[in-house]
């Protein structure tokens, strides 16, 4: 594969992709899928050494008489960890005890996830956090007894997800009364890790896993796999969103440049979706690496260090699938929308732009409706906050169809340009879609006093969904 | 009257409200205004000296082939002038030429505004620049025919508004071709100024107008007047939204001190009203001073004079109630709600408060849903970028019903209240509604290392709707 760090990873990605696992993608044979996303869960993977993955049913919600809600996701020894979590100011009470854990252990020596759905314990004051760690430490017990958890003095080795309702404490004794039965149905098969990708869903209507494996410069032929799995439908933006990932590999890497990776792959991914604005205060992506495959440990965050930078793109790319799952079934979308803006004076100012378009309800309404409302799109363009990049002669918006078809210029440096109405309906009758906004279009007149556009060369991708109306229905009625 | 200036117009606004003529809110007899909206429209009005307004239809809009669209607001004097514009980057042509002729005309010397509806002439480029100017050229040969309009050298007389569909040419000679019989139609009483609120209508479903006479300290009984007329029912956010307002007084006041006065008074109404979060390209709030009740000229911007002072409070009252009339029309609302944040260290941390909350889809959806998921408002609270005044502990939030019953609190101090959930449902299917946030809620424990609570002085309230089945039906099929 290419050593080389290309800018946008669009290059080498090519050469990675061929190396890795065909996805396969069909039925999982669960009747309450949408026949539309089934093809998003997967029948089969190969997972990373050395973790296990296993369920079990707590009722968190009390309607919930029959799912998985509970999930652990455990490695056999002591594994480097990483995690982002939520800018929200109000932190729920496992981010609160997650990141303080990670810290006191300065990413060492993590065993396990244990994720719980159906409340999100958040906003529940000190006791929300006494059960955040009364759900870490009832895990560590169960690798304790196993003789292989051992304390340490460094406190808990679990991090801990919940995911729900906010505002409402969580069923603490049934929760850490049920630990025992998810350790017990600990697992490595591709069902195992379905199952558990089921059980922290909430409104998500279908599983969001997947697995691959790699290869790395420095080891040769020595196989590497990395797994992970993500839920959140709603909730969703930049920074994060009501949005759990969970990723684990069995790549040997060092607490300080796992945390680097991560940091890096999140930027262009999970920082780069948006249902509908909203950031929660649960939001949480957090990486295990075991090194359970051997090989060269990566311990540096040289970016010229050729197993780094070979990971940083093979995180990136795996964590772009994940989180555009989170798009693909976001709360009532029907359209999948990239968001592209092309030619700023910065990658902030391209991503303002791309932001201020993915949030803005009447352009979210307009995909829903098939409008090829592009005046909307200008629109929200103009108001995007604290951008440099933004002139209107020098815009021009573009529908580019994913079909291969040719691009359907809607304005051209700030003229509206002519639109064939039945094309643009016809595209936007496709379920992706990208809207392209390029902010340095000169049309070849670079000359006349617009010396800057050396400097126009950053772009960013925002991935969004449509507004409906089952939105509506959804977070209308969602505690109910 | 009170001559002091109080923080919050609060306390003199009473005494200056007890002078101005109650407003007559009734049915006008027309079947398409919803009955629950009808009280919102006034069956008579006393309007300003000097003013005359006309309509006619154009059919800008081809499948309106019976609503006036075109209204003319015309004084018989030329006027001081002022006008507050979006901030959007992508200005609309009639906001690029209003702002011109302002600026040329040093806001002296106004005759008149003209307003369409059904296009918005924006991103039309070049050639929408030139359609806004022979609309307002077109306007001012009226008055020169006329002979009391003559072209003084410092350009057109006529400020433009249009407001509709974006990207769309004007179909601008059957606009300048009626333009005559709109000035043809000029008149005085209640019915010409109610029919021009409603020919600057789009997705408004009733006529936005309000009018009301006052006195100032240095003149005694002389009676002034104001009236206004506003429409807009999405693309409304701060800044403004696709919103236009156009205020008329008789009251003399230069163009300086006019301009101060409209930029103080839109602060808190019309930049704190928020249905999507959309600004628009062509929002603009105008006001046209005659003069012609005589008396003393407002000539200073110092607030210690009475007559400034007065004047501030008057306007800004009635630029409150005409901003509101826009929310309780929010496409697709159900509700009416004020976000009122305290306790803040500046105003403008309290409006960033009050913004994140009035703009989350999920607060505004259940709202919808008549569910107190005051979990989303807090989660909105703590997203608010750039904010210094938010800790989680020193939060605390409630519904405050505006049928006199007693606050609900739901979270004191970051932790969360038993909450009756049967009295919040109550709550809620009450339309009007207050949710409060307090961010300086220390428990009466200020000792506790908390020596700002003194600073904490700063409020600010936004007004919004709910997120509906309906606006986004609206929304999805608005071009058609």
């Amino acid at each position: 594969m290419s050593l080389a760090r290309p800018g946008p990873r669009a290059l080498s990605r090519r050469l990675i992709l061929s190396k890795q696992q065909f996805r396969n993608y069909a039925a999982p044979g669960e009747g309450s899928i949408p026949a539309s996303k089934r093809k998003y869960v997967p029948t089969s993977g190969t997972y990373p050494l050395g973790f296990k993955v296993g369920t079990a049913h707590v009722g968190v919600k009390p309607s919930n008489t029959r799912f998985d809600d509970l999930a652990l996701i455990a490695a056999e020894d002591p594994c480097s960890a990483a995690a982002v979590f939520t800018t929200n100011k109000f932190q729920a009470a496992p981010v609160t005890v997650s990141s303080e854990i990670l810290k006191r252990r300065k990413g060492n020596g993590i065993r396990a996830v244990v994720v719980n759905s159906g409340c999100a314990n958040a906003v529940t004051g000190k006791a929300g956090i006494e059960d955040a760690e009364a759900m870490a430490k009832k895990t560590d017990e169960c690798f304790i007894k196993d003789n292989n958890g051992e304390d340490d003095g460094r406190g808990s080795r679990t991090l801990v997800m919940s995911t729900g309702v906010i505002g409402q404490r969580l069923p603490i004794e049934k929760i850490t009364s049920k630990l025992p039965a998810a350790y017990f149905n600990l697992g490595g098969t591709h069902d195992h890790w379905l199952s558990a990708a089921r059980a922290i869903m909430t409104t998500d209507t279908f599983p969001k896993l997947l697995s691959r494996t790699f290869t790395l410069p420095s080891t040769g032929d020595r196989r590497y796999h990395i797994a992970g799995m993500t839920k959140g439908a709603g909730m969703i933006h930049p920074n994060m969103a009501t949005l759990l990932g969970i990723m684990c590999t069995d790549v040997p890497i060092d607490p300080y440049p796992l945390r680097n990776l991560l940091l890096s792959a999140v930027k262009d991914s999970f920082n780069s979706i948006s249902i509908d604005g909203d950031t929660s205060t649960n939001d949480t992506v957090a990486i295990l690496a075991n090194g359970a495959a051997g090989g060269k440990v990566i311990s540096t965050t040289d970016a010229s260090d050729p197993d780094y930078a070979a990971m940083e793109e093979i995180l990136t790319d795996f964590s772009i699938d994940l989180a555009q799952l989170v798009v693909r079934d976001g709360e009532g979308a029907t359209k999948f929308v990239a968001i592209r803006v092309t030619g700023a004076r910065s990658y902030s100012d391209a991503k303002k732009v791309a932001n201020s378009i993915a949030r803005s309800p009447l352009v979210k309404t307009a995909l829903y409706g098939k409008d090829a409302n592009w005046g909307r799109i200008l629109c929200a363009t103009g108001y995007a906050e604290g951008v440099r990049s933004v002139e209107p002669s020098h815009t021009t918006v573009s529908f580019v169809p994913q079909d291969g078809s040719p691009e359907l210029k809607l304005l051209v440096r700030g003229e509206p340009e002519t639109v064939d109405e039945e094309r643009a309906a016809k595209i936007l009758e496709q379920e992706d879609l990208e809207i392209r906004v390029r902010l340095d279009d000169s049309g070849g007149h670079e000359a006349e006093g617009l010396g800057d556009f050396e400097e126009r060369k950053h772009e960013a991708v925002v991935w969004t969904c449509d507004f409906s109306h089952e939105y509506v229905t959804i977070n209308g009625d969602y505690r109910t």
